[in-house]
Formats: structure tokens, sequence, C-alpha cells
């Protein structure tokens, strides 16, 4: 085997990436080596390119960017047991302490003390990548590797949309980037009666119809809470998936959501949010729940299950390039004129 | 108006029934007094018509037959202030009592004190029925009036199956009686990965299949337990619904259930049931739940809405028949080699 | 009997009220007349009585003031049925429309158009109120009538605290108002393992002491995020129950609740509050829930077994004073020296 | 450190055990060796040593009997990183898979492949004992020996007890070995408004009077369900819990569990049982949930909670012995006339 490979690095404080050569991890007893096949850009990877206020406070350079991939196990440490050569695999991003409260009572995802691959170690927009063997999920053949590697993300959109019944209720999605148009996916298969899709992009919502959304809204054109109430009789929906980060969405979702109804947070505010508490939320009775990560491995479970069976993301994928295009691809991703872009390495 | 009705009637103690011309009924305050468009036959009704032992020990003759219909108000009693003439409904047949801990706890399905139409008062295998004003459903005009009178078995599947997370979730329905058939058509529309469907008529298995089960089992020709564990890698499934009220279906759940899921059970059993309680539930950590009934009005929200939206119950509806024809109709149900048997009176 | 009465009127736009001799109320066929033992003042009554914003834009005047209180019945509209005269009883104050979507699925609580007695009609803070049936809760003799017209608030406070699991977790409660120090008492009866209590005000901490927090915590002296985060080892609080609708203590809460916990929003601030969404609420996978009124009937049935068997709130109670000592009580609700306040008419 | 230690063996396939001097245990790199302050028996030990069907059947000698301990660490393995020589420990006994779908989504206490200490490999009734570094729990200095060392026993009561609402509801206990005196306490703690304790043998009555029950019945002297029923108003229990494993109890269980309540299930009946599932179940619309093990590790945390806060259960420790005095504690055991026996090797 080679000794050398190419990878995707975080080279400095500020802007960009560059493309380095570098040597082949080597492994832990618990590790084991993946050949990556696909990967994919995800909103965090934007914010380290770009350098946002986010990365400058987390991050510590020179590491290898990414944390969606699929592929193909390549060599295994010399304690791990139940992974083999061949197995056709992808990967929970989060390394958890396995020790706090969270980790210890089934709820790693929100470890009090995590590390990402990607950000804290290197990552996997590379040839190879090492991962810790508890972090592995199997994928089943029939899932080509450019689906294979969203996992992550459709698992994201599976925890905010799923964790509440959404069968014959009304979900109201704000924000239609690449979780978002999952979310409406989730929605539809899922069986929510009504889906409405709101974005400023119509690109996107063109994105979340096909998905299946039963109406799309797009803010510039059209009051949501206004729409959304009439096409409900009043009631509004039960169910609020906030995607985009946007104040401005989040209002439209306390607005909309019906008495008793559920406000699933995923989407990352920049900055403080204003929140009329009392009549938005106290007097409506309504539930806030903040979204991040997915369920290791519940949400897994049910994502790959969805995945083989009823849910198709393939309309999500709207660009596929080379890892040495990253320059394009990030302005791709910036100009929000896409769904999830794929990079070979 | 004429003052005169045809009503399907059970006249006496025993097997069988007769159509007999009576009074259309009066209205107390709170009545409205609807106009039957279509009827359907449940299990109840079949077990009234033969004389089983529940019906021996419940019905006191004559009363009308009958809880499931759609029709158009005619008339309204002098407090009802909800509900005008021509209004398209269908109806609750639980009267619940209103006073105890169930009824003042949203439970009014589980009411200690309940009567039922068609069994306790006269229901509506007739032209005409009377129906207290808080057991209406308005229907939307778009569902046609044979859709329309499922209500409220589409309800007891909906009740059994959606009172569990099944999206991307493995389901065995056992017992494809038209409530199973429904209780498929639900688990497809809300996202089951799987749906095993078991029943030893192969007529009902072929409407399983439309309905949307992955796969449907005759225990006639295979081992229902053994079937499920293969196809699962020896998971077996997250949820079981039970609709057959038979002894050795009630094993195959329990046996094919995976530690910690849940049965539910609405399928009646005639007699007592023997059950190892350590091995095939405590062990496993499973859960069964008691269905009867829909929550009021819950249930019927939710079930509306699948209605409007994504789930198609049309080839569950097998024969269409005049009320008159009630004779070959039950013949028809005793057999079995049917799905649901529409009246029209 | 006597044709007129005294009651505690909101006689006119602005601050005040006064007594006045007025009819005894007329029954309509489903309501009773409840002759008042003990009355109690709310939060919302002091809102009413110092004319605060929201009373500007909601109130009507004139209309008797008050809603929590217990009674006998002494007559009976004319379709009551199961209500008698010599009956104990006190009221849930919101009367619920029964048309829209929470009052059909058992959340009348939050029914979308609601109206509250001794603010949009009479109320009880008089000799005699007119209740509707529909509004009544029995009581069991043990119970005095100084504890029985607290079952409203202590619902509140029941809702907001039992609504998660608290068994062996800690709690935090910010704000000691009446709400609040009932909240404390029943953590304490569920079996919170530690319960912190947060005021500004040293008297009512005193009695947060008596009700059972395990710690009591004034905000001028200690920061609350501080104290309890070094108390659980960095854990942080279960559950927090925010009582006071103070901004503060929102951030107290959202900082010490430890990821995946729970916070209930009952106290009600006046202006809009500024929330960091992304790290006070979704990186830590953290619920908000919205909590008003009590549910209709489930939380009067916890309540009343609570009060009857372990939950004793009579230290709460810190001033018993007659119905034209009003000026005086309202003085003492207003100085946030006291529990709460009774008033005998 | 000496390299022998006694131990209680189960040393035959048949009735007994017996005191054998043995070679300290080894440690594997993730390991730890307990020095054992302090044990108790358990039903599951009382099978073993008795030879009942269930031993004949799972059982392989020789194996050192016991698997619920206190104890100090004396040593750890290689790689064991966070437990060091000193700390203060008991153990959860279930020694589970770690690749199942169970124990991958938070539910390991329900492996479906799992080991047992005292079962499948040797066990606690020692003065050492060997314990893998996942399994210990830490424990806090205020707890004595004898308490520490039951934490698995009040977990599965916690288990079953707590995974419902018990808040102001009612609850029946039916056996009050020592796991239903533990739930007597749990619901008591939890603030359930009445709990009735049910057993044939009084001297288990009297400590579960001491425990918190609100009434005891015998149903030698009365019968459970009519007492019950007469004590609720007709209502029933909203909880019941089974830890006798008899039959006859579960139908108590059944009879007395309102339409909607629950019943958890814990006790092992040796033979099938045989139910009305349709009177006693389906149409009361009740739930039941079979309960083995504890959460690993949320039971865990919450029964630790409670024993340092407020759950006390000393008054169920009625027997403490020398581990040679094991041939009389087992018939003490045997003889029902006890609560828990300690053992000290």
């Amino acid at each position: 085997m080679q000794s050398k490979m190419n990878a995707l690095v975080k080279h400095k404080a500020g802007p960009g990436a560059a493309i380095v050569s570098m040597d082949i991890p080597k492994l832990g007893p618990h590790d084991v080596l993946v050949k990556v096949i696909s990967t994919a850009i995800c909103g965090t990877d934007l914010h380290i390119y770009s350098w946002n206020k986010w990365a400058v406070s987390r991050m510590k350079s020179p590491v290898v960017m990414g944390h969606e991939m699929s592929g193909i196990i390549v060599k295994t440490g010399s304690a791990v047991r139940n992974w083999y050569e061949g197995d056709y695999v992808t990967m929970e991003c989060h390394i958890t302490c396995g020790q706090c409260y969270q980790c210890r009572t089934g709820q790693g995802h929100i470890c009090r003390d995590y590390s990402i691959l990607g950000v804290d170690f290197d990552g996997c927009f590379a040839e190879y990548v090492r991962v810790p063997e508890t972090n592995l999920w199997a994928i089943d053949q029939q899932i080509p590797p450019e689906v294979a590697c969203l996992q992550d993300p459709v698992g994201n959109a599976v925890l905010a949309t799923a964790s509440s019944d959404i069968g014959g209720k009304t979900v109201m999605v704000t924000g239609c980037g690449s979780i978002g148009l999952f979310a409406v996916g989730v929605a539809r298969v899922l069986g929510a009666a009504k889906i409405y899709a709101v974005d400023v992009i119509d690109y996107r919502l063109n994105i979340a119809e096909q998905m299946g959304s039963t109406r799309a809204i797009n803010p510039l054109r059209q009051n949501p809470v206004e729409e959304v109430l009439l096409d409900t009789e009043g009631d509004g929906v039960d169910v609020a998936v906030e995607m985009s980060g946007s104040e401005q969405c989040l209002h439209y979702g306390l607005q909309t959501v019906k008495n008793g109804g559920r406000l699933a947070l995923l989407g990352l505010p920049e900055e403080n949010v204003s929140l009329d508490l009392t009549n938005e939320v106290i007097f409506k009775g309504i539930t806030l729940a903040g979204i991040t990560g997915r369920e290791i491995f519940a949400t897994w479970y049910k994502t790959s299950a969805l995945l083989k069976s009823i849910l198709d993301v393939r309309q999500v994928i709207t660009h596929k390039m080379k890892l040495e295009e990253y320059e394009d691809a990030f302005r791709i991703v910036q100009s929000g004129q896409c769904g999830k872009v794929i990079l070979y390495p």
C-alpha cells in the first residue's frame, strides 16, 4: 500500500484550505483505516472553510477537514474484533467521552465532552481516514456510496423530525438547506398529511417539492404564517422543524405551531434571538426541543432502515465533484444554489 | 318527510335478523337525525347476527343493528348549536358516560360505563339513525361515502398501529380481516420499513399485499416466527399488531417481537389464552397494550387526515350490497373470503 | 335567601377596585350558585388591580374579580344532573370552547378560545359566584376551605413540575412566589433528590425551605449557576421550573439544566427575552415546555390526590384577611413579603 | 496479598452448595478485583441453591454464587483508566454483548445475549470477585455496605415502579419479597397517594407497612380485588406491580388496574398462566410491561440518588449473617419469614 495520501487540510488560521500530501494515518489498537469512496460537504465544513466566528473559537489547524463519508475498511487495529477488511462503512463523527451522565444513560449524542472528526481530529476529506471502531456503521451493499456518506446529516433530519409523532399531522420545515430537504423527505415517508417547506431560495424550494412538500412558500413573496394559518383553517401546524438558524424563521415557527404543538430547533442562530416567550410559547403550551447530532445508534438504525426501504434522498444531491475541485465546491455551497455537494477523493 | 323507514333489526334472541318497517327516530334536544348513505359490517355485527356467547350476554332485542355509517344530517335537535342540516357526517359509536375518571381525563374511549349504537341503542343499518351531537364527526366532501363509513374501524387500526413509533421499524400484523388490512395500510403510510402480514386465508393476504405488506405469510404453509426471524437476522420485529383473536397468533407475536418491543392487542380471543409470561414477556422486556375503540377525537383527527392525504383503503372494500341482501352479506363475512362489505340502505 | 351580595369589583379602567353591593347572580340551566367560603389572591388579580399592560388590553369593567375559591353549592340550574345543594366544591376558572382541536383532543387547558372567570365573567371575590357545572370540582371534606381554594394554583405547579419524571432527579425552581413555593412542595413529595429554590426575597426562601427545598439561593448574594453546578459536580439539574417571569432566571435555568434536561416555563415575562439559542438550547439538546393552566381534569385528579395524602401547602398561606381588607391585602401581595393571601368574603 | 480465598460454590448439579478454598481471580486488562464487604441473597440464588427447573437448564457448575455485593477495589487491570484502588463500589451483574440492537440503542438491560455474574461466571459470595470495569458503579461513602450491596435489586424495583408516573396515583404491589418491599418504598418516596401491599405472609406485610404501604392485604383473609375496588370507589389502581410470580396475583392486578392503567410484571411465573385477554386486558385498554434487570445506567443513577436522599431500605434487611452460615441463611430465605438476608464473606 502507498504510504502517502492527498487530503484537504485546514492548514492555517484564516479562510480557505489546501490539498496536502501527508502520511496515511497510523492506527491505535481500537481504530480502523477506511479507504474513502465518497464524502459530502456539511454546513460545518463551510464554517471552517470561511473561518467564521465559531471556527475561530474552536479550530486548531492543521486538521484534515470533513466528517461525512462512505468507504471500505482496508486495515483494522490489533484489538478490533467485530470489523473486517472489506466492510462497507460510514461513521458517526462524534467521539464521545463514555464517562459522563449522558454517555452512561444512552444519550451519547449530547455527551458533555465530545470531539468531532474533521474538527478536533483529522477527518475524511482525504483518501484514507482513521476511525475508532465504536464510531463505525455498516452499510448495506444496495446503498450507493453517495447516499451512504449522507447518513450523518440524514440522521440529523430524522432525529429532528421523527422525535414527535407526525403521522397524519401537519409539518412546517423552515430552511431548505440539505438537512431541511432531508427533513421534508422524512416527514413525507413518515406520513405527514401536509408539509410546508419555507425558504428564500427557489432552487431549494423546487427540490423540497420533489422531496414531497405539499406546499413550498418563499417568504420573499408570501407570509408563511398567514398562508399556513389560512391553509389549516386557523389551527396551525402540529410540528415545526427549524433548520435555517434565522430568527425570522423561528418566529414563523412559533406563530404557526398550534397550541400544544412542538418546535424542533436544529438550525444554529449566530446571534441571540428575541422571543415573546409569554405569547409565543407559554400561553400556547408549546414545546421547543433543541436537537443536535443523532442518537448513537438509535437514529442510525432508523435512518438506515428508511434509506433501505422508502426514503429516497438522491434528489437532494445536486453536485458531484472531485476533491481537488474544492474551491468551486465551497463557492457553490456558499451560494445556496444547491442541495448536497458530493466530493470524491 | 316520510314517517316510516326500513331497518335491519336484531328482532329476537337467537341467530339471524330481519328487515322491519318502523318509525323514524324521534330526536332529543341534543340529537340529530342522519339519513344514512353507506354502512359497513363489523365483526361485532357478525357476533350479533350469529348470536355468539358475547351477544347472548350483552344484547337486548329488538335493536337496529349497525354502527359504521356515513350520511347527511336532515334534522337537528332543539339545543344543537354546531351542526346543521346538510352536513356530511359519520359517527363515533361509543356513547360515553362523561362522568368517570377516564372520561374526565381525555380517555373516553375506555370509559367505565359506555353504551354502543347498534348494540345498546338503535344503530345505522337503516334509512335513518339518531345520533347524539357529541358523537358526530364531519367528513370532507372529497371522501366518498363508502370510505367515510369506515372511519370507525380504520380508527381502530390507527390507534393500534400508530400508538408506537413505527417509522423505519419492522411491523407484523397477525390477522388480516378488515381492521388488520387497514393496519397494514397504516403501517405502510407511516413509514414502516418492513411489514409482515399473517393470515390463513390467501384471499386476505392478497389484499394485504395491495395495502403495502412487504411480505405475506400463510401459517398453513410457513412458520411465521421462523420466517420473520430469518428475514430480520434474528432481531425480530419492533411492533406486532394482533388483530385475529387467535391464541396461536398471539404466540407468533410474542415470539417474534424483539426484546424491548411492543405488541398491540385488538383481536378478541373467545377463550382464555395460555402464556409463558416469563420467557415470552418478562425476560424480553416487552410491552403488551390492550387496544379498544378509538381516542375521542384524537384518533379521528389523525384518521381523517390520513384518509384525506395518503391512506387509500378502497382495496379493502370487496363487496357492495343492498341492505336487503343482508343474508348474503353476512354469509360472505362469515366465510372470511372478503375484506369489508358495504351495505346501502 | 337574600337577593343582594357584596363583591369586590373592578369597577373602572385604572388602578384599584371597589366593594359593591349587587344582585346575586341568576343561573342558566347548566350553572350552579356557590356560596363562597374562601378565596385567594392570584398574580393575575394583582395585574388587574394595579392595571398593568395586560389588564389594559384584556379587561372590560365592571367585573367581579377573583378565580380561586372554595364554597358550597346552594342552588343548581334546571339541567344540572350530577351536582347537588350542599356539595363542597372548587372550580376550574377557564371556560373552554369545547369545539376546537385542543378541546376535542383532551387539551382543553390550551383551548384556542377560552374565557376566564374573574376576568371575562364575574368571579369569586364575592359572597356568591355562578359557576358552569362543567367547571366544578368536588372537594373531600377533610380538606379545609383555605387549602381547597388553592387547587387551581397548586394545579399550575403540579402541571409544570410533574410533567417530567423527577423522582431521584435534581430540580431547580426559580421564582418563589406562591406557585413556585407549591412547585418546591410538589418536587419534594414526588421524590426529587435535590431541590434548589431561587428568589431575591428571603421571606420566600424561608418558606421554600419549609416546603422542602434542599438549598435556597438568593441571587443577590450568590450566583445560582455556579452554586448549582458546583453542588452537582458539573452535571447541572435534570429539570428547571421557571416561575418568576424574569429573563435573568430564565438564563439561570438554561445554564443550569444538564444536556438533555427540561425547562418548564410558567412565569410570564412582560417583555421579549433574548436567548443564545445555539449554546443555551440546541447544543445542549434540552427541551423548553410552555406551561399554562392545568389539564382538565387530569391535573385536578393528581392535585387532589396529593393534597389528600402527602402534600401539605399550609406553610404557603401567610395571611388570612377579610374581603373588605382588600387594599391591605393587595399591598402585601405587591410587596412580595408573603406567600398566599386568603380573603374571606 | 493472600493467594487463596473462601467462596460459596455451586459445586455440582443438584441441591446445595459448598464453601471452597480457591485461587483469587486473575484479572484481564479491563477487569478489577474487588474485596467484598457485603453481599445479599437474591431469589435467583435460592433457585440455584435449591436447583429448580430454571437452574437445571441454565447452570454449569462449578461456579461461585452471588451477584449482589459492595466492596473496595484492590487491584485494577492494565487497561483500566477510570477506576482506582480504594474505590468503594458495587456492580451491575449483567455482562452485555455490546453488539446487538438493544445494546447499541441504550437498552443493554435487555441485551439479546448477556451473561450473569454468579450464574455464568464466578460471582461475589467470596472474599474477592473479579468485575469487568464496565460493570462497576461507584458508591457514595455515606451509604453503608449493607445498603450498597442492594442497589441491584432496589434497581429492579425502581425500574418496575418508576417506569410510569405514580405521583398522586394509586399503586398495588403484589408479592412482598424483598423486591416487592423495595417497590413499596419507591412508590412511597415517589409520591403515590395510596399503596396497597399484597402478600400471604404477615411477616412481610408488616415490613411493607414500615416501608410506607397505606394498606396491607393478606389474600388468605381478604379478597384484594374487592378491597381495593371498594377503597377506590370502583376506580381501581393506576399501577399494579407484580412481584410474586403467582398467577393468582396476576389476576388480582389485572382485575384491579383501572381502564387505561398499567401492570408492571417482574415476578417470574414457573408455569404458563391463563388470561382472559379480552376482558382483563383489551376491553380495559391496559398496558402490561415486562420488566427485567435495570437500565444500564439510567436506573443506577436514579436508584443511587434516591438512596442518598429520601429512600431508606434498611427496614427490609432482616438478617445479617456470615457467609459460612449459608445453610441457615438459605433456610430462612426459603421460609419467606424474612426480608433481605445479608451475608458477610
